[in-house]
Protein backbone atom coordinates (compact mmCIF):
# COMPACT_ATOMS: atom_id res chain seq x y z
CA UNK A 1 0.00 0.00 0.00
CA UNK A 2 1.24 3.37 -0.26
CA UNK A 3 2.82 5.28 2.26
CA UNK A 4 0.76 8.31 2.26
CA UNK A 5 -2.72 6.39 1.77
CA UNK A 6 -1.07 4.26 4.77
CA UNK A 7 -0.59 7.37 6.49
CA UNK A 8 -4.11 8.67 5.99
CA UNK A 9 -5.66 5.64 7.03
CA UNK A 10 -3.97 5.53 10.32
CA UNK A 11 -4.66 9.28 10.81
CA UNK A 12 -8.30 9.05 9.81
CA UNK A 13 -8.27 5.43 12.12
CA UNK A 14 -7.10 7.21 15.18
CA UNK A 15 -9.50 10.25 14.47
CA UNK A 16 -12.18 7.68 15.07
CA UNK A 17 -10.73 6.41 17.99
CA UNK A 18 -10.96 9.78 19.87
CA UNK A 19 -14.09 10.64 18.26
CA UNK A 20 -15.89 7.60 19.89
CA UNK A 21 -14.45 7.59 23.12
CA UNK A 22 -15.40 11.40 23.45
CA UNK A 23 -18.79 9.66 22.29
CA UNK A 24 -18.65 7.22 25.11
CA UNK A 25 -19.94 9.23 27.90
CA UNK A 26 -23.32 9.90 28.62
CA UNK A 27 -22.65 13.69 30.34
CA UNK A 28 -20.71 14.52 27.20
CA UNK A 29 -23.26 13.49 24.61
CA UNK A 30 -24.88 15.78 26.86
CA UNK A 31 -23.07 18.70 26.39
CA UNK A 32 -22.94 17.98 22.67
CA UNK A 33 -26.85 17.94 22.45
CA UNK A 34 -26.65 21.16 25.21
CA UNK A 35 -24.72 23.32 22.88
CA UNK A 36 -26.78 21.84 20.05
CA UNK A 37 -29.50 24.21 21.45
CA UNK A 38 -27.03 27.51 22.96
CA UNK A 39 -23.78 27.94 23.77
CA UNK A 40 -23.40 27.71 26.85
CA UNK A 41 -20.22 29.00 29.61
CA UNK A 42 -17.98 26.13 31.37
CA UNK A 43 -19.97 27.18 35.02
CA UNK A 44 -23.55 26.99 33.09
CA UNK A 45 -23.01 23.38 31.58
CA UNK A 46 -21.81 22.65 35.34
CA UNK A 47 -24.31 23.16 36.85
CA UNK A 48 -27.09 21.98 34.45
CA UNK A 49 -25.50 18.55 34.59
CA UNK A 50 -24.53 18.98 38.62
CA UNK A 51 -21.06 18.56 37.99
CA UNK A 52 -17.55 20.26 39.65
CA UNK A 53 -16.40 22.85 37.35
CA UNK A 54 -13.10 20.80 37.14
CA UNK A 55 -15.05 17.38 36.25
CA UNK A 56 -16.80 19.57 33.19
CA UNK A 57 -13.49 21.28 32.29
CA UNK A 58 -11.75 17.68 31.72
CA UNK A 59 -15.18 16.57 29.64
CA UNK A 60 -14.78 19.76 27.31
CA UNK A 61 -11.28 19.02 27.09
CA UNK A 62 -11.97 15.86 25.67
CA UNK A 63 -14.66 17.72 23.39
CA UNK A 64 -12.43 19.92 22.11
CA UNK A 65 -9.69 17.46 21.59
CA UNK A 66 -12.61 15.71 18.95
CA UNK A 67 -12.96 19.11 17.62
CA UNK A 68 -16.73 18.72 18.45
CA UNK A 69 -16.40 21.57 20.83
CA UNK A 70 -14.62 25.01 20.70
CA UNK A 71 -14.22 27.22 23.40
CA UNK A 72 -13.05 31.14 24.13
CA UNK A 73 -12.34 33.06 27.19
CA UNK A 74 -14.04 36.62 27.41
CA UNK A 75 -12.76 38.05 31.10
CA UNK A 76 -13.14 35.33 33.53
CA UNK A 77 -15.72 33.72 31.46
CA UNK A 78 -14.96 30.83 29.18
CA UNK A 79 -17.95 30.22 26.48
CA UNK A 80 -18.12 26.72 24.66
CA UNK A 81 -19.84 26.17 21.14
CA UNK A 82 -19.76 23.78 18.83
CA UNK A 83 -16.36 22.88 16.65
CA UNK A 84 -16.96 22.42 13.17
CA UNK A 85 -16.51 18.80 13.03
CA UNK A 86 -20.11 17.27 12.19
CA UNK A 87 -19.83 13.69 13.06
CA UNK A 88 -19.45 12.91 9.51
CA UNK A 89 -16.31 10.51 9.68
CA UNK A 90 -18.20 8.81 12.22
CA UNK A 91 -22.02 8.17 10.42
CA UNK A 92 -19.93 6.95 7.27
CA UNK A 93 -18.17 4.50 9.46
CA UNK A 94 -21.17 3.14 11.03
CA UNK A 95 -22.74 3.46 7.93
CA UNK A 96 -20.23 1.08 6.06
CA UNK A 97 -20.86 -1.18 9.02
CA UNK A 98 -24.40 -1.09 8.50
CA UNK A 99 -24.16 -2.48 4.95
CA UNK A 100 -21.83 -4.77 5.52
CA UNK A 101 -24.32 -6.49 8.27
CA UNK A 102 -27.92 -6.20 6.28
CA UNK A 103 -25.63 -7.98 3.26
CA UNK A 104 -24.62 -10.78 5.70
CA UNK A 105 -27.72 -11.46 7.45
CA UNK A 106 -29.51 -11.13 3.62
CA UNK A 107 -27.32 -14.02 2.47
CA UNK A 108 -27.62 -15.77 5.92
CA UNK A 109 -31.59 -15.10 5.08
CA UNK A 110 -31.33 -16.72 2.04
CA UNK A 111 -29.08 -20.25 2.88
CA UNK A 112 -32.27 -20.27 5.50
CA UNK A 113 -34.48 -20.19 2.88
CA UNK A 114 -32.78 -22.48 0.81
CA UNK A 115 -33.17 -24.62 3.56
CA UNK A 116 -36.36 -24.30 4.20
CA UNK A 117 -37.57 -25.22 0.43
CA UNK A 118 -35.29 -28.30 0.51
CA UNK A 119 -37.04 -29.49 3.54
CA UNK A 120 -40.60 -28.76 2.07
CA UNK A 121 -39.51 -30.39 -1.41
CA UNK A 122 -38.08 -33.76 0.47
CA UNK A 123 -41.49 -34.27 2.85
CA UNK B 1 -39.92 12.70 34.72
CA UNK B 2 -41.92 8.96 35.22
CA UNK B 3 -39.28 6.53 36.50
CA UNK B 4 -40.30 3.54 34.14
CA UNK B 5 -38.94 7.04 30.93
CA UNK B 6 -36.17 7.74 32.76
CA UNK B 7 -35.15 4.20 34.02
CA UNK B 8 -35.29 3.41 29.98
CA UNK B 9 -32.83 6.64 29.16
CA UNK B 10 -30.66 5.65 31.77
CA UNK B 11 -30.79 2.05 30.36
CA UNK B 12 -30.35 3.58 26.69
CA UNK B 13 -27.74 5.42 27.52
CA UNK B 14 -25.20 3.31 29.50
CA UNK B 15 -25.96 0.90 26.59
CA UNK B 16 -24.38 3.74 24.12
CA UNK B 17 -21.74 4.02 26.46
CA UNK B 18 -20.73 0.58 25.81
CA UNK B 19 -20.85 0.37 22.43
CA UNK B 20 -19.05 4.00 21.60
CA UNK B 21 -16.37 2.73 23.99
CA UNK B 22 -16.38 -0.71 22.31
CA UNK B 23 -15.97 1.48 18.42
CA UNK B 24 -13.38 4.03 19.88
CA UNK B 25 -10.47 0.92 19.15
CA UNK B 26 -9.00 0.22 15.63
CA UNK B 27 -8.71 -3.61 15.62
CA UNK B 28 -12.26 -3.42 17.10
CA UNK B 29 -13.53 -1.87 14.56
CA UNK B 30 -11.18 -4.20 12.40
CA UNK B 31 -12.44 -6.69 13.72
CA UNK B 32 -16.15 -5.86 12.74
CA UNK B 33 -15.17 -5.20 9.89
CA UNK B 34 -13.74 -8.50 9.14
CA UNK B 35 -16.71 -10.47 10.44
CA UNK B 36 -19.16 -8.46 7.97
CA UNK B 37 -17.01 -10.53 5.53
CA UNK B 38 -16.49 -13.86 6.82
CA UNK B 39 -17.13 -15.57 10.60
CA UNK B 40 -13.43 -16.22 12.00
CA UNK B 41 -12.02 -18.11 15.14
CA UNK B 42 -10.15 -16.01 17.52
CA UNK B 43 -6.73 -17.32 16.31
CA UNK B 44 -7.76 -16.53 13.05
CA UNK B 45 -8.60 -13.00 14.08
CA UNK B 46 -5.14 -12.89 16.57
CA UNK B 47 -3.18 -13.80 13.11
CA UNK B 48 -5.11 -11.10 10.65
CA UNK B 49 -4.33 -8.14 13.23
CA UNK B 50 -0.74 -9.56 14.49
CA UNK B 51 -2.30 -9.80 18.13
CA UNK B 52 -1.65 -12.09 21.08
CA UNK B 53 -4.56 -14.68 21.39
CA UNK B 54 -4.84 -13.24 25.05
CA UNK B 55 -5.24 -9.40 23.30
CA UNK B 56 -7.85 -10.77 20.46
CA UNK B 57 -9.97 -12.27 23.11
CA UNK B 58 -9.78 -9.34 25.02
CA UNK B 59 -11.31 -7.37 21.87
CA UNK B 60 -13.67 -9.71 21.10
CA UNK B 61 -14.90 -9.73 25.18
CA UNK B 62 -15.43 -5.79 24.66
CA UNK B 63 -17.12 -6.00 21.58
CA UNK B 64 -19.44 -9.13 22.78
CA UNK B 65 -20.67 -7.20 25.83
CA UNK B 66 -21.69 -4.91 23.65
CA UNK B 67 -23.96 -6.75 21.42
CA UNK B 68 -21.77 -6.72 18.05
CA UNK B 69 -20.53 -10.14 18.35
CA UNK B 70 -21.28 -13.86 19.31
CA UNK B 71 -19.23 -16.32 19.68
CA UNK B 72 -19.43 -19.92 20.11
CA UNK B 73 -16.73 -22.94 21.05
CA UNK B 74 -16.75 -26.07 19.23
CA UNK B 75 -14.15 -28.06 20.65
CA UNK B 76 -11.20 -26.05 20.60
CA UNK B 77 -12.06 -23.65 18.21
CA UNK B 78 -14.25 -20.47 19.24
CA UNK B 79 -15.68 -18.75 16.03
CA UNK B 80 -17.09 -15.22 16.13
CA UNK B 81 -19.56 -13.63 13.94
CA UNK B 82 -21.68 -10.63 13.97
CA UNK B 83 -24.04 -10.44 16.47
CA UNK B 84 -27.49 -9.11 16.11
CA UNK B 85 -27.09 -5.47 17.30
CA UNK B 86 -26.76 -3.04 14.14
CA UNK B 87 -25.67 0.02 15.09
CA UNK B 88 -28.81 1.42 14.74
CA UNK B 89 -29.02 3.63 18.37
CA UNK B 90 -25.63 4.53 17.66
CA UNK B 91 -26.65 6.09 13.80
CA UNK B 92 -29.47 7.45 15.64
CA UNK B 93 -27.49 9.31 18.09
CA UNK B 94 -25.57 10.85 15.28
CA UNK B 95 -28.09 12.05 13.31
CA UNK B 96 -29.90 13.69 15.90
CA UNK B 97 -26.95 15.56 16.49
CA UNK B 98 -26.20 16.07 12.77
CA UNK B 99 -29.41 17.74 12.42
CA UNK B 100 -29.23 20.11 15.51
CA UNK B 101 -25.70 20.89 14.54
CA UNK B 102 -26.73 22.01 11.01
CA UNK B 103 -29.82 23.55 12.58
CA UNK B 104 -27.39 25.97 14.46
CA UNK B 105 -25.28 26.34 11.80
CA UNK B 106 -27.83 27.34 9.60
CA UNK B 107 -28.96 30.39 12.11
CA UNK B 108 -25.49 31.37 12.37
CA UNK B 109 -25.25 31.86 8.29
CA UNK B 110 -28.66 33.77 8.41
CA UNK B 111 -27.10 36.06 11.22
CA UNK B 112 -24.53 36.79 8.86
CA UNK B 113 -26.65 37.15 5.92
CA UNK B 114 -28.80 39.76 8.10
CA UNK B 115 -25.34 41.56 9.60
CA UNK B 116 -23.97 41.70 5.31
CA UNK B 117 -26.92 43.29 4.45
CA UNK B 118 -27.11 45.73 7.11
CA UNK B 119 -23.15 46.98 5.91
CA UNK B 120 -24.12 46.61 2.52
CA UNK B 121 -27.47 48.93 3.13
CA UNK B 122 -25.37 51.62 5.69
CA UNK B 123 -22.58 51.90 3.04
Amino acid sequence: MHALTLNLMVQHLSRLDVSFAALSDPTRRGVLEQLGRSDASITELADRFHMTLTGMKKHVGVLEQAGFVTTQKVGRVRTCKLGLRRLEEEAAWIETYRQLWATRFDALDHVVAALIRKEEMDE
